[in-house]
C-alpha cells in the first residue's frame, strides 16, 4: 500500500469508510483485552508453580549461614540468595543487598532516604530548594511517578537507539548541581526495547556530575528477559565500568525476580558500591528486622543457580516470543509503508513502543479503548504524563491469550489508521 | 531472707563471697544463652509449619476477588486477608490496609511519609524546625530507633501500671504543637507487660493536641499474645473510642503476624480512619505495585478465620507460659524480700521487665554477659539508649530451651545480687 500522505482526498475517504466498517464490526464483539501493563500471563505464572513445592512443612529451613529462615535475623539476605542475585546482577556478592518483594519499593525507598537523610552524608534532598532528575524519554511511568511524588523536577532527555542522548546528559549533570539522578532501564528499555551501547555505558561511568551526591538509578529490570536464544543484547556491567573509572559510588543498580517467578511474590535487590550499601544498611537497620527469608530460600531452592534461572527464562521466552511476533506481524502487514507510525522490534523485555503521527496518541488510545482494548494511557511514558508530541504509545503483549492478540493488534492498527486519516484529512480541508 | 539493706556489713560480705563462688561455677560452664530479643523458639516456629503446605503447585491461587495471587494487582491486600487482619485488629474491613512482612517497616514508612509529604495535607515534618514525639518509658527500642533516625526529639513519659502518665500526655500535647506523635504498645506492653486501662484508652481518644497532625502510633503487637487461658487482659478498641469522640483521624494502629506465624515471613497491616488510609494509599501507589499476595493467601488458608488464629495462639501460650514461669519462679525464690529489684508478672507478650537498684542495670547486664547470658543492652528501653536511673532491664524468655532457662535466670539473679551488694557495700564504706 502506498503512504497515506500520497493518497488523494478521495482515496483517503474511501479507505476511511472501509476501516470504519471493520472497526464497528470488531467493536460489536464487545472484547475486553488488556495490553496496558507488563503483566505475565497465566501460562508464564505456571512456570514457577514448582517454587511452591520446594518448601513444605518437613523441609530443612536452615540457610547456609545456619540461621533458621523462619525466624528473625540476617538483614542483608541469606548468603545463597545474595549469591544468586549477585550473579543475576553480574556483581560480586559483597555488592548486593536483598530486599522485599519489589524493586520499585527499593527505588522508592532509596529516593525517600535521599530526601530525609541525604546520600552518604550529603545534605538531605528534602532540605534543598530544588532537586532535579534526568528522565530519558519515553521511559517507565512508575519511575517518573516516584520523582513526581517527591516533588523532584524532571527533565526530559531523548532516548536514542544507543541509550540516552549522552551529549545532553554529560552537559546537564556537569552544569547543574541540582541534578541528583537519572532514571535508566539499560537493557530492553521500557518501553522502546533498545539496549544501551557500550559507549553509552562507558560514558555513564565517566560522568562528571557537579553534584557529589548524583546517582544513576540503573533499573536492570529485564537483564535476563530475552526473547531469542540466538539474538540477545549484552550490555556492559556498569558497576565494573565505574570501578575502572573510580566512580563506583555513582550508581545504584536494581533488580528483582518479579518477572522471573511471581509478580508481587518475588525478591528484589540493590547492587552498589560498599559505601552506598553501608548508607542503605544504616536506614534498613531502623526500617526492618529483616526481609522474607523463606521466600529467599524458596527462590534459591527452586533455581539452584544462575544456570537454573537462565533455563527458566527460556521457557518465558518461548511463551512471550510468539505474542510479540503476532503483534509485530500485524503492524508490519497493516502499517508497513503507510508512513503513519514507527516501532522498534525488541529482542527482549515486555514492550513494543509505537510512535504515531504527532498529536494522534491520545486519540488512538481512546479509540482502541472504545473497541475493548486497554492500552497504557498516552503520555504515561513521559514525566508528568505529558508527551510533548502526543505520539508515543506503549504496547504490552504479554498478558492476553495468543488467540486474542492478533485481534487486539488489529484493533490497535485500525485505531492508528483511522486517527491518522482524520489528521491527514483535517490538514487538507 | 531479709532485705540486703538490713544486713550488716559482715553479712553482706559473707553473702558476696558465697555468691561469687557460685557465679564462677556457672561461668565455667561456658554457656551461650540469648535472652536479648523477643524471638520465638524453634518449637513455636514448628506450630506454623503447616502454613508451608497450604499452597503448593496444584493449589487454586485465586483470591475471593477473582484475582490470581501470583500476579500483579490488589494494592490493599486480598479481601480475605483484610478481613482476617481486620478481625485481629478489631476494626471493620474498610479500616485496614495490608502491607509487607513487618509492622516495623509500616511504622518506619509512616514516619518517613510524614517527614517528606506531611500528614493529610499538613506541612511535611521534615520542613519544620522541630518535631517531637512522646515516648512512654520503658518502651520498645525499635520505636525509639525510628524517631531517632529521623531526628525527631523524644520526650520521656513514665509508663504507669495503667499506661502512660495521661496527665502529662494531655498537658504536653495541648501545649506544644511540635509534638506530633506518641509511641504506644497498649497491650502486654514491651517491656513491662502492662495493658492500658479503659480510662487511659478513653483519655487517648479525647486528647486535644495543639498539632492537627498529631498521631497516636498504636502498636498492638501483642493483641492476641496471651499467656493464660483464664486470665487475659482486654483493652478498649481505640479507633472505636476515637470515632465516638470524633477524633478518628488521630490514630494509626499497627499489627502483624510476625509472632503468630513466622518472624520475617508474616503479614503486617495498618488500621486507621478512611482519611488516614487514603493518605497512606497515595504514597503506597508510588511505592509498590502490591505486597506479597501469596503470603496473604497462605495465612488465610492456614488460619481460615480469627477462631483459627486464636486456637493457634493457645499453642504458643502453652510453650511460652512455662518459660515465663520458670524465670519468674527463680526471681520470686531468689530475689523475693531482698528489696534489690522489682518486676511485673506479665499475662502476655514477650517480656519481663526488671527494675534494679539505681545505677545497677548496666553492670548487671555486663556481669550476666560474662557468664554467657546475653540480655538486651541496659538503656535500650529508653530513647537514645539512656535510662536516667540506669535501672531497667528487659528480659526475653521466649527463645532459650526450657532446661536452659532456669540456669539463665539463676545467672541473671546472681548478677543482680552481686551488683546490688557492691552498691550497698560502697554506700557503707
Amino acid at each position: 500500500m502506498k503512504p497515506y500522505k500520497e493518497m488523494t482526498r478521495e482515496e483517503l475517504l474511501q479507505e476511511k469508510a472501509s476501516l470504519e466498517a471493520r472497526f464497528n464490526e470488531v467493536k460489536a464483539k464487545g472484547l475486553k483485552l488488556d495490553m496496558s501493563r507488563g503483566k505475565p500471563s497465566k501460562e508464564q505464572l505456571e512456570l514457577s508453580n514448582g517454587m511452591m513445592d520446594v518448601l513444605n512443612s518437613s523441609s530443612d529451613m536452615l540457610c547456609e549461614a545456619g540461621v533458621d529462615c523462619r525466624n528473625y535475623g540476617i538483614m542483608d539476605g541469606i548468603p545463597e540468595a545474595r549469591r544468586l542475585l549477585a550473579d543475576m546482577s553480574e556483581v560480586p556478592e559483597k555488592n548486593i543487598l536483598i530486599y522485599g518483594n519489589s524493586s520499585l519499593n527499593v527505588m522508592f525507598d532509596t529516593v525517600s532516604r535521599a530526601m530525609t537523610m541525604g546520600v552518604c552524608g550529603h545534605t538531605p534532598w528534602g532540605k534543598l530548594d530544588k532537586v532535579k532528575f534526568l528522565c530519558p524519554v519515553p521511559g517507565y511511568d512508575r519511575h517518573f511517578g516516584i520523582t513526581e511524588f517527591f516533588g523532584i523536577e524532571m527533565i526530559n532527555v531523548p532516548l536514542l537507539e544507543t541509550g540516552p542522548d549522552m551529549d545532553m546528559v554529560e552537559k546537564l549533570v556537569a552544569e547543574d548541581d541540582a541534578i541528583k539522578g537519572i532514571w535508566c532501564v539499560p537493557k530492553y528499555s521500557n518501553p522502546t526495547g533498545i539496549s544501551y551501547s557500550d559507549e553509552t555505558v562507558r560514558r555513564f561511568a565517566h560522568l562528571k556530575p557537579a553534584a557529589p551526591d548524583f546517582r544513576i538509578f540503573w533499573d536492570n529490570a529485564y537483564s535476563i528477559h530475552h526473547l531469542y536464544e540466538d539474538d540477545q543484547d549484552v550490555i556492559l556491567e556498569l558497576l565494573t565500568e565505574c570501578e575502572k573509572a573510580g566512580t563506583e559510588d555513582m550508581v545504584y543498580k536494581f533488580i528483582s525476580t518479579s518477572k522471573v517467578t511471581f509478580p508481587g511474590s518475588g525478591i528484589a535487590a540493590m547492587a552498589a558500591s560498599e559505601a552506598n550499601l553501608a548508607d542503605a544498611r544504616r536506614a534498613m537497620f531502623y526500617q526492618t528486622i529483616g526481609h522474607d527469608k523463606l521466600n529467599q530460600l524458596r527462590h534459591v531452592r527452586f533455581f539452584k543457580d544462575m544456570d537454573g534461572m537462565r533455563a527458566h527464562m527460556k521457557k518465558h521466552a518461548d511463551i512471550l516470543r510468539p505474542k510479540f511476533e503476532a503483534v509485530l506481524d500485524v503492524f508490519e502487514k497493516e502499517l508497513g509503508g503507510l508512513e503513519i507510525g514507527s516501532w522498534v522490534k525488541p529482542k527482549g523485555g515486555y514492550f513494543i513502543s509505537f510512535d504515531a503521527l504527532e498529536g494522534c496518541a491520545k486519540k488512538i488510545v481512546a479509540m482502541a479503548k472504545e473497541a475493548g482494548v486497554t492500552l497504557t494511557g498516552a503520555g504515561a511514558t513521559f514525566p508528568y504524563g505529558k508527551d510533548p508530541k502526543d505520539s508515543n504509545i506503549r504496547i504490552a503483549p504479554s498478558f492476553p491469550e495468543p488467540e486474542e492478540l492478533s485481534l487486539a493488534a488489529e484493533i490497535f492498527v485500525l485505531s492508528v489508521k483511522l486517527v491518522s486519516l482524520e489528521k491527514l484529512l483535517a490538514l487538507r480541508s
